[in-house]
């Protein structure tokens, strides 16, 4: 039998439970929503890190267990929500060492402290492989919340910070090259500790400028393809915005960093469409926002066009079932 | 180093999160809650179903998938707390099947139909076993929510179904011994097909009457155990109502029905404290309720009083890190 992609697994589940039940948001956005009353939604998101699957070489378990709250965290970044409670459920392989509860409990906390939400409860199994499975609980004004429909032709496409330091962070892991561990350790620390742009996220979505908006934990051509498929538009990407330090390692290791950037994934930046003449005063607010292109009229198309040359970009990204 | 059963686990997490933070409920209740008015409680519960755990032989995907949702809704229901939306998480081993998402999908479906909520979203990852996060979210009046700590000295200890079928059933299905299928199928039903005790629970809990009460799915000894500790108070058992078809099977195999019965687990019956006065009218609104014990004064024993002779119960029960 065929073997699914990731993407056709949500459509699959989407079609049974999303779209005949008619609720808002589900496995096609960000988050979930349940309507509360008309000024307020609960908003959930469910993130599972598995071992084998998420956590590279030379990640340690509290490192594994704080980037499973920055994954759930990252979504509701995008969506302007501040995650309120998390529960935490944890399957650990037997027999469960006492350190490893240890770290696992000191990687969630850490992150909890950083994005300001806490831990509630919980469950734990036992496991064959180490699985982290993170809930998060925020509330919304429902006109505020920033879904990835709403893209209109002109906005400015727009990126809260560089791409391609994870993914170039995610090989040097996987090759397990020291002296590029040594050469790179920015590069391998956005790996090991991404970030969520939560307040960024907050602070775009009170803003009211903002129209459509992603995490680009897929990646930054899928989070592209997603937004203009949602909203029913085209996008055409000028530039992107690529560090010096992933520009020298691609070129090292013959890749191509734009493709590093499009396609690595697990990258944690916000992937947005900004009304134009709201976007000088939201780079102003928020320092990191760069702007990469524009949304055009269309039917979901994404292009690039970098200097005089057209290329596609490819509706890929960093998927599971691949 | 020292390996850890569940309980420890669960124990080294609260203290590092729950008591911290001073939220109500936690990792030591069936299911956590984010206040959200006076009158309104948010409350929260994940359940991970782990495959090579918690999916015996001869149980399908769709029946694994079911269970999942089950094990969630137990909870809720011995809160008495309708859950509204659930999330799914699913780690799918690869290469993912078309066959084994719509299995997943149609278990899901049945079982959000049988409790009346909704599938509102979720996420999927590559796992190397299959895993079944499931995350459920309803409200609660704060007033009205059945906690562990409420039974008080002179109630009637209370359970809402026999004890013990699928304990039978689960060894019957781990020993895939063909002739005990045949012989015993309301004991293999129960273990694939166990059913939450939802529409109970809201019953019970609106009447005012239930001082406490927990899910058994940790088995019946550790239940009541729990429910002592919780309460400060000791329990004696006199009773524990265990099917005929539990007994022929103990019989033949030399099994005690009574252990069968307090340590089987992954039974989903409520164990409940009642206000003496209220039980007559609770069992003729709830007809499978049966009286099997009574509250005492104490600090967390529980012991058992069958004919005549006293019985310890152990604090032990159907734990995953054993």
């Amino acid at each position: 039998m065929k073997s699914l992609r990731e993407r056709e697994i949500i459509r699959l589940l989407t079609k049974q439970f999303v779209g005949q039940l008619g609720v808002p948001l589900g496995f096609d956005d960000d988050v979930s929503a349940i309507p509360f009353s008309s000024k307020t939604w609960i908003i959930l998101k469910t993130d599972m890190l598995v071992a084998s699957t998420d956590v590279p070489p030379g990640m340690t378990i509290q490192e594994a267990a704080r980037k499973a709250v920055v994954a759930t965290v990252s979504d509701f970044g995008a969506k302007g929500v501040q995650p309120k409670a998390l529960i935490v459920s944890l399957g650990i392989p037997a027999p469960a060492k006492k350190r490893t509860v240890q770290d696992l409990a000191r990687g969630l906390g850490q992150a909890v402290r950083e994005y300001g939400c806490k831990i509630i409860g919980g469950d734990t199994s036992k496991a064959d492989d180490l699985v982290i499975g993170i809930a998060g609980v925020g509330f919304a004004d429902p006109d505020r919340l920033v879904l990835r429909d709403g893209a209109q032709v002109g906005d400015v496409v727009a990126v809260t910070g560089p791409f391609g330091k994870s993914a170039a962070g995610l090989r040097i892991l996987m090759s397990r090259e020291k002296s590029d561990i040594a050469r790179y350790p920015s590069l391998v620390n956005a790996a090991l500790r991404p970030k969520a742009r939560l307040s960024e996220g907050i602070i775009l979505a009170k803003s009211g400028g903002v129209t459509s908006s992603i995490d680009s934990s897929d990646g930054l051509a899928l989070s592209l393809h997603q937004l203009a498929k949602s909203s029913r538009k085209n996008i055409t990407v000028h530039t992107i915005p690529v560090p010096a330090e992933v520009r020298t390692f691609a070129k090292q290791h013959r890749l191509s960093s734009i493709r590093l950037a499009l396609y690595g994934g697990e990258e944690y930046e916000l992937v947005i469409t900004i009304t134009p003449k709201k976007f000088p005063d939201l780079k102003k607010r928020v320092p990191s926002l760069r702007r990469i292109g524009i949304v055009e009229k269309g039917h979901g198309e994404v292009v690039a066009h970098f200097r005089g040359k057209w290329i596609r970009v490819k509706e890929q990204g960093w998927e599971h079932f691949r």
